[in-house]
C-alpha cells in the first residue's frame, strides 16, 4: 500500500481590504473580499513539514494589500494582478486562483445631491470573480450571488409525473422567487469588466421578470441564453438558483377565501435548480471552474 | 422562602407572512417577520401545567394570517391591528406585544420601464415595528436596522484621556462606518407611517452625511437631534451604532506610503455607542420599550 | 421644545481574548468574548463632540488583554475584576457593565487519556456572564445561552381555550424541544462561580428530563424553581425557551401510518416563552438586568 | 452559435427529518438534515418548460419522510436507499445525489444515569454522509465538518521563503487551531457505518493531537495517513482546514510580559490548507465526488 499526497493548495482566505480614492473631492470605495490560494509543488510541507516552498498565507495577505496601494480597479482585473503575481512568484508554484467578493456602495443623498464622501451600502447581493493562473494562462469568472427576486405572477408549474410519493397539485399561478447565484466565464482577460457586469446583470434581471415561467429551469436557462446571446464575451454561464418556496396561507378555517392572497414564506425545504447553459463553439475550460463549489 | 413567578411573556415568533395585492395590473408586495407576544394571568400555566388561559401559539400565527386577508398596510398599523385584538381577546390577556420586520422590494426595471410584478429584494437594511397594548393603551416603535453606512473622511477622533492602558493614536481624519440601529417611539397611534419613515431614515442618512464628526457619540446624537427636530411627532430616538473598525494598513516594510488609500476592516472587536436622545417636554413611557433588546 | 441626551453608554464589544496557563505540563486554556460597556458622564462627547470624558474602546479593549495576563479565572470573576477597575477609573465613570461568552474545551482523548495540551472545542452551547456595576455596588448575573434539549416523550399540550382562529389540536404525546437561554441573578460577588455553574447546568438539565410536561410554561418553571431551591445564593432566575417544533408528518398518502416516529424540524415560526421566577424574600434588583436583551 | 445545456441538477434542499425509536423504553433518535439531487434528462424543462421528466422537489421531499417511516438507520445507508430508489425510478433518471448532515443528540444524565427520552444536542460539529449514484454504481463519502480542535503547544512554523512581502516572524511555538471539516471515499456500501465513523472522527482527533507540528500542511497529511493506514475500507481522504489565527497579544505598552500566556483570536482573515491523502492502488473516482464542494 502506497499512501500518497493528491491535489492541494493553500491560501489567506478573506482578506478584507477597502481601498479610497482621495484623489478628487468626489471620493470612491471599492469593497473587497479577498481570497488566495497558491498550487503547486507543497509535498514537502505535507510530508515532512518542510516549508521552503510554502510561502506564508501572511505573505499572501501583505501582497494583498499592498497590491492595493496602486489602485483596486474591478474585481476581476485585481484578482487578475494577483494570481499572475503569485503564480510567477516563484517555480514551484505553478498556479494560483483569486476569489473575490465586491461589496457595493451607493453614495447618500443630501438635499437631493449625491455625496462626495458618504455612502451606504445595500445589502446582501454580491458581486464575485474567480480568476485561475494555470501553466500561464489565466482563466476569468465572473458572478454574482444572492440577488433575490420574486414574481407574484407569471409562473406556473404542471405536467409533472405523479409517482407513488407525488401529491403536490398543479398550478397556473403561483409565487416564484428565488436568490441567483451565477457565475459566467469569460473569453479574454482584458475585457470592460464594469461594462460587462452591469450589462450581464442587467441582462439576468430582464429575463426573470420578462420570462412567463412554466418551471425554475426554464428561467434559469432563459436567462443564461440571454447572457450568451447578448455577450459574445461570455462562453458559459452556471447557475444555482434556490426556490424559495412561498406557499398559499389556507384560511378557510377562519371564514375566508384566499384568492392568491397571504401566503407563507417558508424556509427549509427549499428547492435547488443548478445548471450550465454554454456555447458550442467554444471549447470547455474545467480548469476555470476547479473550486467553485455550488455548481455540478 | 416563597419562589414565585415573575414578569412573564409567551408568543408566536417570525411569522413570515407576504401578502401581494392583484386587484390592479400593478401588483404590490409586503414582506413581514411577525412576533407575537401575549402578557397577562398566565401563573397556572407555569405553577399546574394548566393551559385555560393559554391561547395557543399556533392561534396567534394564525390570526397574523387571517388578518393579513384584508390587507396589510404599514408594519405599524399592522402591528397595532394585532396587539388591539390580542389584548382584548379574553379577560386574562392584559398585554400585548407585537415586534415586526418588513423587508423591502424593489421592482425590476425592464426595458427601462418597472414592471409590474417583478422584484427584487434588496437585502441587508430592514424596517421595524415595535407595538405593545397595555391596560389599554398603545405604544408605537417606528425604527430600522442594519442602515450600513460609511464616511471616507470628515471624521476625526482626539482629544480623550490617556490612562495606562491608551496607546491610540489622536486621529485628524479616518473612515467612519457604522450600522445604524434606531427606534422612534411616536406620540400618535394614527401617523401616516409611511411617509414617517421615509422621512425619519431619511434625515437619519442626510444627517450622518453632513455631520462633520469629532466622535461616534457626536454623529449618534445629531442624528436623534434632528429626526426629533423635524418630526414632532416623535418623542425619542434610541439608537446602538457599532464602530466598525477600518484600520490603516502599514505598508512601509514593502517601500509604500499610505496616505488614507488602504485600508482593513476589522471584524472583531468593534466599539459600540448606545444611546437615547429625548425630547424634554414629553413624558418618559418605558412600557414602550419593554423587551426591546439592544438599548441602554 | 428641548431636546437632550437620556441613558447612554459606550464600550468595546466582543474582544477575543484566548489564555493559556503553561505553568504546569497540563495546560489550562480560557476562552472568552468580552464586552465592555461604561456609563457615566459622556455629555459633551455626545453634544459637542468633546472627548475629554472619552476613554476609548480601544483602551479598555487593552485593558481586557493585560488584565487576562494574570489569569482569568471564571468569567464571572474576571468581568468583576474589570467592571470594578473601569467604574473607578475616572470620576465621571460611574458604572460599568461587563459582558462575558465563555467557549468550553474539552480534552482530546489520546490512547484514552486525555491529552494535555490538544483540545476539542464543544460547539453551540455558552456560558455567560454579566455584571454590572454601579454606585460602587457590584451585580452579577451568571448564565448559559443556546443549551439545545429535546424529550422524545413526556409532553403534553390540551386543555387551551379555542377562539376563532384556534385549528390546534390536543395532544397528550408530543416532541418537546427547545433552546434554553438562562440567568440567574446571584446575591453575592465572591461565590464558587465554577461549581455553582456546574450545579445549576445540571439542575436545569435534569429538571428539564424529569418534568412530565403539560406545557412548556410549566417545564420552565420548574426548572427555575429547581434551581432556586437547590442554590441559596441564586435570587432569580430568568429565563427564554423557544418551542423548537416538531410536526408528526402525515404518511397517509403513501400508505403508511405514523405512530410519532416521523417528525419534521420546522424552522419559523416558533413558540417563544418567556419568564422569571424568583425568590419573595429578596429585594428586586433591575440594575443587574440593565442592557441584557431577550427577557420581558 | 449554438447555445445549449450543460450540465444539470435538481432537488430538494434541506429535508429536516427526525425520527424516534419508542419500540423499547429507551427511545433513539436520529435526526438529519437530507438534500436531494437528480440527474439525467431533464432538457425539455429547461428549453421548453416541459415538466413531463421533472419528478417534483415536493415528491423527493415525500419520498425522504416516507423512507424514513421504516427506520433511518446511519445517514450513509439512508442516503443509499434514497439514491438508489431515485436514480431506478425512471428511464430518464440516470443518477442521484444524496447528501445528509447528521446532528448528534446524547442523553441528560439524570442522578448520575442516562435518561431514556430526554436528550441534549451538542452543537458545532457534524458527521456528513455524500451518495452518489450514477449509471448504477453507488458512491459512498462518509465524512464530518466543524471539528473544531486546537493544540496550545507542539505547534511550529518556520523556514518559509522570503519575498518581498513576508514580514511574518518565524515561531518554534504557537497556538494551532483549526475547523475540520473530511470526507473520506469509501470502497465498500455495506460497511459497518457507524462503527466506521467513530473510527475515523477518533483517528483524525488522536492525530492532530499527538502529531508535533511543523506546518498545518503536516498535520493535515498525518491525519489523513492514519486515516487509511487504520482503516482499508477507505480509498481517499479529503481534508479543508481553515488556520484558525490566535495572535499574541503583545502587552509591553503596559509594562508587562507576554510568555505565551495571553492570545488574541482573530476572525478574518484566516489561513485555508485544502489537500487529498489517497491510495495509490485503488482508482479515482471523480464522480464521488462531484458537486462537493470545497475541495480543490
Amino acid at each position: 500500500m502506497v499512501i500518497r499526497l493528491g491535489a492541494n493548495q493553500y491560501g489567506k482566505a478573506e482578506v478584507r481590504v477597502v481601498a479610497v480614492d482621495r484623489s478628487a473631492p468626489r471620493h470612491e470605495i471599492v469593497d473587497l473580499n479577498v481570497s488566495t490560494a497558491l498550487r503547486g509543488d507543497f509535498a514537502a510541507a505535507h510530508t515532512a513539514g518542510d516549508n521552503a516552498h510554502v510561502l506564508a498565507t501572511d505573505a499572501q495577505k501583505n501582497t494583498v494589500f499592498a497590491f492595493a496601494r496602486d489602485g483596486i480597479g474591478s474585481p476581476e482585473a485585481f484578482a487578475l494582478r494577483l494570481a499572475r503575481h503569485f503564480a510567477g512568484s516563484y517555480p514551484w508554484i505553478t498556479g494560483a486562483r483569486i476569489a473575490v467578493e465586491s461589496y457595493p456602495w451607493e453614495r447618500i443623498a443630501v438635499g437631493g445631491a449625491p455625496h462626495d464622501h458618504a455612502f451606504r451600502r445595500p445589502g446582501g447581493e454580491v458581486r464575485t470573480a474567480v480568476v485561475t493562473v494555470d501553466g500561464g494562462r489565466a482563466h476569468v469568472l465572473a458572478g454574482l450571488g444572492d440577488l433575490v427576486v420574486l414574481k407574484t405572477t407569471g409562473s406556473e408549474f404542471w405536467g409533472f409525473p405523479r409517482d407513488g410519493y407525488t401529491t403536490l397539485a398543479e398550478t397556473r399561478d403561483r409565487i416564484l422567487a428565488t436568490a441567483v447565484t451565477a457565475r459566467w466565464r469569460c473569453t479574454g482577460t482584458d475585457l470592460p469588466w464594469d461594462n460587462l457586469f452591469a450589462g450581464v446583470r442587467a441582462t439576468l434581471l430582464e429575463t426573470f421578470a420578462a420570462t412567463h415561467s412554466l418551471a425554475l429551469q426554464q428561467t434559469l436557462y432563459a436567462m443564461g441564453e440571454a447572457v450568451l446571446e447578448r455577450f459574445p464575451d461570455v462562453a458559459e454561464v452556471r447557475m444555482s438558483m434556490p426556490n424559495k418556496h412561498h406557499f398559499l396561507q389556507d384560511l378557510s378555517a377562519f371564514g375566508l377565501d384566499n384568492p392568491d392572497v397571504v401566503y407563507h414564506a417558508d424556509d427549509r425545504p427549499y428547492g435547488l435548480i443548478e445548471a450550465q447553459v454554454l456555447r458550442d463553439d467554444v471549447p470547455a475550460d474545467e480548469v476555470a471552474w476547479q473550486g467553485t463549489p455550488g455548481f455540478c
